[in-house]
């Protein structure tokens, strides 16, 4: 199993591919953040879309370049929507990112997320409690919050990404990439990233992004970690309330640059 | 009835249980404020949650502090699911807070709105069309702006609380909370808030959150208009113009304090 | 057939009456950019509303000044709310404009655009691709982005404007409306504009506001273009990044007035 040691100039690469190429990352997630993810991803340099018609998603999740599924506001039309996007998406050969919003303690979403990992997504994206959830072990996560430390969750994380064969990111205020025997430690980030709604899950669609262009799930784990990590840090020294730093986070990841990731990135 | 005076003591008392305990409230809200509303309740120190689908939002308005029903996009999914919070918040003590968006001129949702308004809302948060409306009165509203005089207002105010038992918040220019035979005048607030779609809607999530740590709904209701009001006339203290004054209103929820609630709240 | 030149002072006169009745603008759009839609609307001076079960949305199209119906999100439920509330508007006398988003590559919103263009929209607005293929042509659109350039929608343009008698307004670089033998090319725009989900979404309600008041829908095609055009350019002076440049469209939008249109209005 190839187990490449991601570096700072793994993310700097994924990050130079999705300014030039664009990547099409199709959004099924929830209500509350729609807007604030398609931000995101274009101050990136990525290009966001939600097509939500049953129908219509399973056309457009071959022709995206990636596909997001965000359980945040659960419904039945959301549910018969995913289940036609994921297999079309996987039959196109177009990763798929899973980020299990509050998998726990709310029965729907858990049993039909449950569900959906057994769909190969290229990458899970968690806080611990989501991801102990997600594994089948008992948490403590309160809504979207996390109740458990993200080091509890590894050993959940590993067991799901030896079931997917994905990549599993549990995050925190360290953000753990797993794969296979491989662990990496993302330290970027800032504590005013928890007074913004949506900045996980804009941080789901920014991993969907980097996977449509980086060469292994791994390396799109931690470029997500490491790319809003950063941006957030950056933000922090503009802004330290949450109006003007959620502002400063969009101007911050459109100002992401190679030196700066070099710099500043903190992997281990 | 215990009807006691109002102060801005309690006011920073509400505001202090708000920082200490993170009141989680579960909003049952239109599509246009989702976000916003998410984001003025992390900046005061509150925790948003949505989850909509009908089977979950029961299991989740018993885990919650709060509920929020506002019906500014009502729809039928959004009514199945309604009818399964309330009545599951009920059974856990949890409050709820009814906002009943242009209830008056659109017949469904204000056949609604009388529906869920016997189920006993801890408080109910509207402008002078909206309350008169939902008492059964003929008012002048037009879309989500009142036609009437938030004076206008007060008697159907003291009959919708009178008959829920719980109270009642009219908003305006100056916003009227009620209940029984009290009735104070919160002055706070500035006219850049009408220029910013949702910081009404918003107050209700903040009434919400308001209102799983006061005392009494009536306190709440003060703490409510006080709250939002007065990080208005801050952020208008920053920006004159209706995007930046949105950012600064999130700065303001964040920055609020007892000495400015002591030296700066208009109660009578 | 009346085919006035358009003038800054059409441009002029129309923002004056949006300033002075405040058209109430009923928004059938996308959930990625509701909240965005209904702030630009504020900003400029329009008020906004979101009604959207089917039978509040045909009670609501009658009593609002203009309809915007944007497929953006299109779902079933929407198709539904549509199909009531265009009539209603129609028979109401009200204009309403068609966004026919990311029409050409998806099947449902495409069917959909072609049988609702026949029931006379006032005002179409797409880029290039979606002009192109909701005329019948073949285009090359990718997601809510054009493939094709702006002057090559022209004469599917001019197709569609004949075929509802009422205008269009292709949007790129440079933005046409047309109408009968008439066509304005309105150059104002910023490049970072494309930076921010939503706003040529947010154009398209702009267009309603200014059809609510204009003489002709060819000045109210002209005068969304160069009301979001000149008012991105604006934003642009003051930020050159995306998170800032959206809030500083917002005060733009707010700040326009006579005396800027009269001296940077670049119609030809």
């Amino acid at each position: 199993m190839p187990n490449p040691t991601i570096s700072t100039d793994d993310v700097i690469t994924i990050l130079e591919r999705i300014r030039a190429r664009h990547p099409l990352v199709h959004c099924l997630t929830n209500h509350v953040v729609k807007n604030f993810t398609a931000n995101v991803l274009l101050a990136l340099g990525a290009a966001p879309a939600m097509v939500e018609h049953a129908d219509e998603a399973a056309e457009f999740a071959a022709m995206a370049d990636a596909l997001l599924v965000n359980l945040g506001t659960l419904d039945e039309p959301q549910i018969a929507t995913v289940r036609r996007a994921i297999p079309s998406a996987n039959q196109a050969h177009k990763p798929w990112v899973l980020d299990p919003v509050a998998v726990g303690p709310l029965t729907v979403r858990t049993r039909f997320a449950r569900e959906i990992v057994a769909l190969h997504p290229a990458l899970i994206r968690g806080n611990a409690s989501e991801i102990i959830a997600l594994a089948g072990q008992t948490g403590r996560g309160r809504g979207v919050d996390s109740g458990d430390p993200t080091e509890a969750a590894l050993s959940a994380a590993h067991t799901l990404a030896a079931q997917t064969h994905g990549a599993v990111l549990v995050t925190g205020p360290i953000d753990y990439a797993t794969k296979g025997t491989k662990t990496i430690a993302c330290a970027n980030g800032h504590v005013l990233m928890t007074r913004v709604t949506g900045v996980g899950c804009a941080q789901g669609a920014v991993a969907a992004a980097c996977a449509a262009v980086a060469d292994t799930p791994l390396s799109a784990a931690v470029a997500a970690a490491t790319l809003m990590g950063l941006a957030g840090e950056l933000a922090a020294r503009v802004s330290t309330r949450p109006g003007t730093f959620a502002t400063a986070l969009l101007d911050a990841l459109d100002q992401l640059d190679s030196a700066t990731l070099q710099r500043e990135a903190k992997l281990s």
